[in-house]
């Protein structure tokens, strides 16, 4: 049983985490924890494992690392949790996310259980080789849908429109369940023209983000 | 004052509008009614507008129609609502939105403002040339977010990763105020270099979508 953890790295994900930790009663300073967590940039996770003793649970919490940047340790796991972290919020961001676990044995797959249960969220089995397209699957839901934000108030912001609108508009495209409604749904030629037209004459960087956008949306 | 409206066109906007108008106690059965609403689609509000009866307040409901549209009507003004709708709901689904109004008169000013009140939403003034690039905005802030989910979700399904572990994440996203995390935002260039890769062998029709993104996210 994993009764200790020690929490390495405190940037977003990691202070939510260790906050999440303590709210359950996990000790955080053990001389001896059972698991050490690894929340430090990926690029960093393979130069800590290797500072850290050999013996106990050893798992990182990166989306694209794989296992084998925690070697020499086979006391290991990961645990990527599909969500995006602020310093605005506490412990209760990690509440109703999801988390893609990795492990390569029994007793790993139960200690990722374990630890994806404490922190409450809701764990799924991902393949170490599949990986970084899951994880281009998050970059894609996430960080370009920050993306798409900065446009359109780009867009709005010329028009004289007031950027804070599109935040109703965003929020209710995911609570419609991704419904596809507008120009490209209902075949409207002539508006997707004008938009182009538009994009060409006032913000003419958006153009070829517009076109490739509309090619994938198409049915 | 306007105390009754005919509403043409019963599609996913004209019915919430149309149900939110009857809750506001507004007649919509009226033989000769103060405001003629085209909740048609923009192709057709041309056409629809001519057989209307010059006289009565005519406006429609498009993002990217301009005023011409309602010709020979002098009486007139538009309304966009920047939301999606589905008949999955009701005129609630118009509370919290904002309304592009498009005016040539202080009275048909007047007339939106009070057609905006009414139906719940808060208006703000759009120039009929700025609607192109206006609408191009939130196409990318609806039509795309669509695109951007559909895209995750299947490279989540090529890695074996439930699709709806996307939505917390997407939610999220909005809710910290659209704040860059992941790759990008590190400089993890090596990340992103290794989500090409996979997009090349897995899902290559993905890696322009994912380039010209990364490109644009670039701070």
């Amino acid at each position: 049983m994993i009764e200790s953890v020690r929490v390495i790295g405190h940037g977003r994900a990691g202070s939510a985490i260790a906050a999440r930790l303590a709210e359950r009663g996990i000790g955080l300073d053990s001389e001896a924890p059972d698991l050490v967590l690894l929340c430090v940039p990926d690029a960093a996770i393979a130069e800590v494992a290797q500072r850290v003793d050999v013996g106990p649970w050893l798992a990182h919490v990166s989306g694209a690392t794989p296992l084998a940047a925690l070697d020499p340790h086979r006391n290991r796991f990961s645990l990527h949790p599909v969500q995006t972290f602020t310093r605005d919020r506490g412990p209760e961001q990690l509440d109703g996310a999801w988390a893609a676990v990795t492990f390569e044995t029994d007793g790993a797959a139960a200690a990722a259980e374990w630890l994806a249960t404490t922190l409450g969220l809701r764990p799924f089995p991902l393949a170490d080789a599949d990986r970084a397209i899951y994880h281009a699957g998050a970059v894609f839901a996430s960080n370009y849908l920050v993306t798409l934000e900065r446009v359109a108030a780009r867009l709005f912001s010329a028009a004289g429109a007031p950027p804070e609108a599109l935040v109703p508009l965003m929020q209710r495209t995911i609570e419609n369940g991704f419904q596809l409604t507008g120009p490209i749904a209902r075949g409207d030629r002539a508006t997707i023209d004008a938009h182009l037209a538009a994009l060409h004459e006032r913000a003419p960087e958006v153009e070829p983000l517009y076109r490739v956008l509309a090619e994938a949306t198409r049915p």
